[in-house]
Formats: C-alpha cells, sequence, structure tokens
C-alpha cells in the first residue's frame, strides 16, 4: 500500500487499543490521531506551520461554514481547501449536519434533507446527503463524512430509532453520490443514541453499505463519560476490526484515553483551540486557567517538561499579562501550547499501545492528571 | 567600536540623507531604520521570531502602558523586557509623555511631572522625569527617551515655547536621572511646534545636557505632511551630524522616505501592525484594503515580488475570507505582510544611499505608489 491509496494498516494492539496507520492522498496519519479543528479553513490564532510543528498529522474543516462562506464553489475554483489555507497534508471534513443543528436558524427537516437560514446573514440553503458529499468534493477533503442527523440528548428509543434510520438512509444516499478516487475515502457514521439494539442496527445498517472508516456519532452532547464509555463498548463490538473508527467531537484528555483503550483511532475536538483562546491550558498534572493572580509573577513555563515553542520560550506570568491584555500573541501561544499537550498525548499512547503497557500509561495518567471533568467537550 | 558600547556611525550620505549603524547592548540596528511598535511587551499578532523573519533589529514599547500593566516592576523581577517578551535584539521605550496626554484620564501637569487616572482601571498614577527614567531602567532598555510632554497642535508660539521650555527642564532631570550603563543609551526629544525659532532653542538647549541621540518631537500631529518636511528640515540643521535623529510616531511610507531623505535615522508607527489587523496592506503600489469584495476570487498574493511569510502561501481570497470570518490568523498574516514591507523600504533606501541613488530612488517610489494621504499616521 503506497500514501496515494486510501487504507488502514493496524500494526499492534494492546487490548482494544490498535496502533495504526491511515494511508490518504495528502499522507498518512498515524493513529490513534488527534485531529485539530479548522472550521472556517484555518486552525484558529495558529499558522499551519505552528499546527504541523505539534505533531499533527491530519486536520479537521467544517462544511457547514465552508459552504456559507467563502463558498465550496470558490474553494474549489481557487484550487481546493488544501491549497486555499495552505496546509499540505490530509483533510477531514464533517457533514454539516451537526453544525446546521447547532447553528443554523429555522430548520425544516424532511426525507430529502434540511433546509436552514445561514446564522451568519439569514441567507436560505439546503444540506441533503448529495449536496454535503458534493461540497466535501468541491474541497477536495481526503475523508468526507456522510450527511446525518444529530440525535438529540436525552431522547427516548422511539425518537432515537426514527433519527438513525433517517441518517441510515442518507448514509446510503451519501455513498451513491460519493466520487471514488485513489486516496480518498468515506465515513460512514454510526447513530442509535445511548440506546445499544439501535447502535447495531446502525452499525450492521452501515457495514451493508460499506465504508472507508465508521464514525460514532451522537455522544458527547452531555451523556457524561460513564455512558459515553458504555455506548463505545457496545458499539464498537458491531464494528469491523480493519477500518478505522473515529469519536467526533471528543474530547478531554481522559475521555481520549478512554477512548483508545475501547479501540477508537480517531478524535476532533475544539477543546485545545477554544481553551487556550480563553486562557485554559492542559497540563500533565490537569488543566490550569492562566487568568488566575496566582500565576502573575510566575517565572516558571506552563510545563517545564514540555518542548513546545510556548514553554522554551515564555512564563505563566507573561501569557497571563497577554491574557489580560487581551493580546492575539496570547490566544497564538496558549493554543500552540494545547495543541501539543494533544499531540504529545497521542504520541505517548502510541507508544504504549506499541510496547503492550497500555494499562500502566493509564493508570499513571490518572494518578497525576485526575478525572477532571470541569469541561465540556463538545464542539 | 564593539557590539557592546552604545554608539552611532555614519558610513555613507548622499543629500542631507545617511547610511549608519547604531550600536547598543544587545546589538546593532542598521540605519534608517524603523522599529515596530510592541506596545505592551508584545508586537501585537506577531511572534519575535515572526518580527524578526520581517528584518527588524530594534522595536519600540510603551513606559506608559507597561508601568500600568504588568508593572515596571515586575518585568524587572522577571528579568527584564527583553526576557519577559522574548525579543533578544535592542528595544527603546518611549517615555510616557505622549500615552499620558493622550490616553490616561484626570491628567494634571506641574513643574513636577504628570499626575494621571490609569485608563484601564482609574488608579492613579505619577509620571515625573526621575521616574520615567526609572522604570526603563527597570524595564532594561537598550534606548531610554527623555520625559516630556506633547504640545499640542495647533498652538500659539507662546503656549508652544512655555510647553518646550518646560520639557527642556525635564529633560535635564531625565539625564540626570540617566544611570549611565555601557551600551545603553538616552536620547533628548526637540520641541517647540512648528516654529524655528522654538526649534532652534530646544536643540540648543538639548544639545548643552548632551544626549546619545535626538527625537524629533510634536510632529505626525495633524500638521499635514508638508509642514512636518519643513519642521524637520530647520530642526535637523540644529542638531549634530553625529548622533541619531529618531522621528517619532511616523508613518505612512512616503512620509518616511520623505524624512530619510532629509537626514532622519530611525522611525516608529504603529500604521503597519494597526492598518493589518484592520485589513489594509502595503505595497510597492500605495495600500489597499482587502476587506475589498473584489479580492474576494483573486487567486494573487498581495505582491507577488514580495518575499515576505504571507506572500509565499496566501491569496488575496483567503485573506480577505480570514478577515470576514474575524479569524486571529488575518491579523496575523497581514500585520506579517505590512511589518516586512516596512522593513524592505529601509532597506532599499538604505541600498540606495550606499550607492548614491537616493534621488533616483525616491522618484521611483513616487512613480509607483503615488502619495496616498489616506491614513493618519500617529500612534
Amino acid at each position: 500500500m503506497n500514501n496515494h491509496s486510501f487504507g488502514f494498516s493496524i500494526h499492534a494492539t494492546d487490548g482494544h487499543a490498535r496502533l495504526g496507520t491511515l494511508y490518504t492522498s495528502n499522507g498518512i496519519i498515524d493513529t490513534p490521531a488527534f485531529m485539530p479543528v479548522g472550521t472556517s479553513a484555518t486552525v484558529k490564532a495558529m499558522t499551519p506551520e505552528s499546527v504541523e510543528s505539534t505533531g499533527a498529522q491530519i486536520i479537521l474543516s467544517n462544511t457547514y461554514h465552508l459552504m456559507l462562506r467563502p463558498t465550496a464553489e470558490r474553494i474549489h475554483a481557487l484550487g481546493g481547501l488544501h491549497q486555499f489555507m495552505n496546509w499540505h497534508r490530509p483533510i477531514l471534513t464533517d457533514s454539516g449536519g451537526y453544525q446546521v443543528m447547532s447553528l443554523a436558524k429555522l430548520r425544516k427537516i424532511s426525507e430529502n434533507g434540511v433546509i436552514f437560514q445561514s446564522h451568519i446573514d439569514g441567507s436560505r440553503h439546503e444540506l441533503t446527503p448529495e449536496r454535503s458529499i458534493n461540497i466535501q468534493y468541491l474541497l477536495g477533503s481526503d475523508i468526507s463524512m456522510c450527511f446525518d442527523e444529530c440525535t438529540p440528548f436525552p431522547v427516548d428509543e422511539y425518537v432515537a430509532r426514527e433519527s438513525m434510520l433517517l441518517s441510515m438512509r442518507w448514509a446510503k444516499r451519501s455513498k451513491e453520490a460519493f466520487i471514488q478516487r485513489e486516496g480518498y475515502g468515506l465515513f460512514g457514521i454510526v447513530q442509535g443514541g445511548v440506546y445499544k439494539s439501535l447502535r447495531e442496527e446502525s452499525c450492521s445498517k452501515l457495514l451493508d453499505i460499506g465504508f472507508d472508516g465508521y464514525a460514532i456519532g451522537g455522544l458527547a452532547v452531555g451523556e457524561g463519560q460513564a455512558l459515553m464509555f458504555k455506548t463505545l463498548d457496545v458499539t464498537n463490538q458491531f464494528l469491523s476490526n480493519d477500518k478505522p473508527r473515529y469519536l467526533m467531537g471528543v474530547g478531554k484528555p481522559p475521555d481520549i484515553v478512554g477512548a483508545v483503550q475501547r479501540g477508537v483511532d480517531m478524535f476532533d475536538c475544539v477543546l485545545p483551540t477554544r481553551s487556550g483562546r480563553n486562557g485554559q491550558v492542559f497540563t500533565p498534572n490537569g488543566p490550569m486557567n492562566l487568568n488566575n493572580a496566582c500565576h502573575k509573577d510566575d517565572s516558571r513555563p506552563i510545563d517545564s517538561e514540555c518542548n513546545c515553542y510556548t514553554c522554551a520560550h515564555y512564563s505563566r506570568s507573561y501569557l497571563n499579562h497577554l491574557l489580560k491584555c487581551k493580546e492575539i500573541l496570547g490566544a497564538v501561544l496558549l493554543t500552540w501550547h494545547n495543541l501539543h499537550f494533544y499531540q504529545t498525548l497521542m504520541k505517548n499512547l502510541r507508544k504504549a499501545i506499541h510496547e503492550q503497557t497500555l494499562t500502566q500509561f493509564v493508570e499513571q495518567f490518572h494518578l497525576t492528571y485526575g478525572v477532571s471533568e470541569q469541561n465540556d467537550t463538545q464542539a
């Protein structure tokens, strides 16, 4: 298998956890992998080179935002999303389904798709499975996602099943609309809420259609870590072992660690970037809020063991000062550190799987990190 | 003369223009030089490395802002401003005089100094010549500026003279308060409004006191380019030829070009950084507003001849998109280009002086750039 053919290889396992490589048209991705979020064709506050310096091999970008601004057609005419934003490694795009539900106004859902008003200017748009896949084609996404309806939480089993079945019909239409090209992949999205039988039914329908990878959708929407892990356990057992598994919108470091233990290969979340802009940073000892006055005179870096650009050059005192002054460099430096922290966590998880020491690694992680729950993780 | 002894050498002249080197404790500066403004211990939207990549050899930082936040004492305790902000080349600090007049509230000026309220939290502070020089010492500035009163414009000759004489008495106290150290310098500031006799009197008094360089203050406050140039002509004839001359708060590219022709060696201005954050960029053909819709589909860089990071990687279309989305990267990339443009202009001016072709260079500059006047240049 060369770098230009889409595919997935598993090199080692430790329990349910897998060490793998994902091959795409624009390069490889070591898994388990974390994808920084670049919503509007930029990972907020970062240059592509600084994103790459953290170890990121793939980013996620948002179909909903890009279709509204600057439009998929414009990006296509300018050479595609990689060229447009100067990121020459793989890009995964979501389908727009989640953002239509969470951001757009005056939504009208039908069998055909969703008609909605832009949250930016109120203009009217439509997303269907065919249109979502077309947009992702125009963007040049290495990995496209099926258009789905994000099932709300909490929801009763009947509603969860109707929603899941609609997403499955849309998954079939997404697959039919997807133009097969060497090195490009399409992922299905498992729905079914927290109901085991629905997750099983959803997996079965997706496997019948056949995808290059399978995302677990509808989690990290407020159900809590315990229920998320339980749903992961039941879902992953119904998925094929030889395709990548992607847990959408997750999450906090302890969520990622637990999900890797349960066999998840890919993650995305706005937490490291959004938190960074707000002054929260991640450390091996848990999150730290640099807005706090206790950092004003602290000459230490965020983490003396960290070898990111920020920790190499700047004190907590300086970072606190930048936050107080609302200086752009504060957002840049904290985002940089946080993305580096996340990529280092993934590297350490991969190393532990390779060395068959994941259990010890996770024990040690929890001893130092604690199991902090103070932040919501959903994008 | 080595790099650690403060001083100034002139290597070539072309008309009144001078090609020189300024030697300071933290390195040399090729003159004529442009100093990017790093008000709150950061050149807004830039890392120090990206500032350096544009060719900048010295930055300016603001005493007024730093004394209020995070305080000079805190920066001193953390190793000084160079260490604090990770900029290891020379730093010039202003004296706070201008910002006290333009930003602070409830000012009370006396012979002793200025009592004022912080524009941030209303707290009460005092700046005197002694306190301003002390703050600049605590910051570790390579070049300190005398504390002065910025004479308003327009103003009659009597008021201008009283203001100038106060600044001259403060200049004497500033000199007495300045702790002489190898490699560190103190500049006097010529005042006197647009009145030739007052400028002459101010120069005479400053030369009697004796400084390492002389700034021309009180210009770029609304008097217009013609009157600014005229005042420069009369002021520079009264200054010693062997010390650097610094035109404070200037300016637009045509202002800088004309001032270099008149013998000015140093400049600072927020224009390239502030304009960049707002979407205005500088090109050899004049300023361009990237917010305009005409750039939406333009795949060209800002300037195809420019070799800055931004022009190497990004289209006008992408930059327009970032501005529309208010993305931080937009501010970063446009600031980066603008600082590069300013440093390239200074490099070309130095080359022209070296080659004795300044007249032709300036003619060519105006042919392509025009003499645009659409922006105010004062910080």
